[in-house]
């Protein structure tokens, strides 16, 4: 198999990384190649035997998206993109990266031709949805996003569902929940407070909320979410339909769930490390955000997340700070 | 007041244009200047004692939609557009005219900055909804079309509605139902024989029915897709909140209560002259077309269609058969 990641020096791209390059396959295949691509120099996975090709590119520039896929992978996940925060600031930047950068990969393949059809998996966002919702919201609801992002993904869903009913490509879209808890250091997302109030504090450093205990939210862990990038290059053509773009499952808590789990795990001294300090903008797009995402077709799927947000809190732990923390 | 108005030249465009000048206004505001525009000269507005510019220009051509807003419209009706048909055989004409074309005007309208908001009404198409769906397609139904011109659509919707939220204009998208009765040639859209299956027949002439009787579809009159512009020119925004796109009503029948009102009004000899001839490709591009569209929204807004499609019927050979037609 040979395998292109876009974005691939971000979190996910990284994680996804080196899970592909510890398994040495996808789906029961062995995977020859890589090619790694974000904007920033990706760095080559440890442990992989094949051939790595790292490629630092915006493939909104002419020619990039092609020159991205000159060697024909046969599965593309493409996750490059800016993030909510950044969208919403930077309203051209967003457009740029988000909807012509995918739309200039979609066109390369098209452009191909030659019987090229590569599965195409498309890391869409639960902000394709906006407020007001229904209790849980369905399969079936309608995308009305209220930030620039969400616009760009609704977007981007689109266009990958039509170039897949045209053959150009064979595309599956997933919506992914929150992503938490990331590691690392807070990037420009709106919702990365929804990692920071448990990494800070198990990092012995302390964190801001932003809004209220009250937030209601659907979260999976970095590890869920590669799981679901493996499950969707994996899936039946005929078991999608021509409905391509799935809402991912999550666990569905409040931030008072999250921190009561922290304090269950790591105790009381590293939960009092959690500062209520209100801002405005973020609280403004978190209220504008899906709080329960039903995804029943995704769970049919086979598409699988955590059952807890302990769960999720274990695997930080696990995963990003070798089992311990700091008391 | 000041209106540009954009695909000038095709069908709504002429009746919409003719009914402002006969008014000399729109809702309850004088007109003082009309720019027609299309790829095709327009025509010039009679009866109207306003200043007109008409402009043959295509909007995704660089410069040229600064060019239609240079006198700063404060009214836009976008209905230019490459109609379904044409926009599933040639998929670059579709997406350049549909949605190049459509970003350009908001980019064009953004970039003009200084306070300069103008409405935007925007012609989406029951297109953007695609099979299967439930009985009736309620508000909140997701969009997944089943044509690159369906996609085209949702997309300008969505482009529509995130800059009507960031404040760079003051959106409306209107869903049209198959606007039927159309007078004179029959054009590349799909959905054609809809109208032919009326307007052939009350000319003398065979026309062809390429689908099932039993198919059910939503249809408005022309009459009603003016009415429904105007109506989307003088909303308030407050009424209608951030969720811009709006599913019209119509008369909702099956083909045969069509001919059924055809016969009825015309004579048995009249509905004589229709042909059944399945054609494959239409009859598919239908098979995924919405069937009943419930559209609370916009009736709650005041948005009007015919209550029977013996008034379409009617409509046509009122207003574009002078009262008669070929026994």
């Amino acid at each position: 198999m040979n395998i292109l990641i876009t974005g691939a020096a971000g979190m996910i791209g990284r994680k996804l990384t080196e899970r592909l390059a510890s398994e040495g396959g996808l789906n029961g295949r062995p995977i020859d190649r890589l090619t790694l691509l974000d904007v920033v120099m990706p760095t080559t996975a440890t442990r992989f035997t094949g051939k790595t090709d790292l490629v630092a590119a915006d493939l909104s520039t002419p020619g990039e998206a092609a020159r991205a896929i000159a060697h024909r992978p046969d599965t593309i996940f493409h996750l490059a993109g800016v993030v909510s925060g950044e969208a919403e600031l930077d309203f051209d930047k967003g457009y740029r990266v988000n909807l012509d950068g995918t739309r200039a990969l979609l066109e390369a393949i098209r452009a191909t031709g030659d019987g090229y059809r590569p599965r195409l998996v498309y890391t869409s966002s639960i902000a394709v949805f906006g407020a007001p919702f229904p209790e849980s919201i369905p399969d079936d609801f309608h995308l009305t996003p209220l930030t620039s992002y969400g616009a760009q993904k609704a977007i981007g869903e689109a266009l990958l569902a039509d170039y897949t009913r045209r053959g150009f490509c064979d595309g599956v879209g997933i919506r992914l929940p929150s992503i938490v808890v990331r590691p690392g250091k807070p990037n420009k997302a709106a919702s990365g407070f929804f990692s920071g109030i448990i990494r800070e504090p198990l990092a012995g450093v302390e964190a801001q909320l932003p809004v209220s205990e009250a937030v209601v939210h659907t979260h999976a862990s970095p590890r869920a979410a590669i799981g679901f990038l493996m499950r969707a290059a994996g899936l039946a053509r005929d078991a999608l339909g021509p409905r391509i773009n799935l809402s991912m499952p999550g666990v569905c808590c409040t931030v008072a769930d999250q921190i009561a789990s922290l304090r269950r795990i790591a105790g009381e001294r590293v939960a009092a490390r959690i500062r209520h300090e209100h801002d405005p903008l973020v609280a403004r797009i978190v209220d504008g955000w899906p709080q329960r995402i039903e995804a029943r077709r995704a769970r049919e799927l086979g598409f699988k997340a955590e059952n807890s947000f302990d769960e999720i809190v274990r695997i930080h732990i696990d995963e990003d700070r070798g089992g311990t923390f700091v008391d």
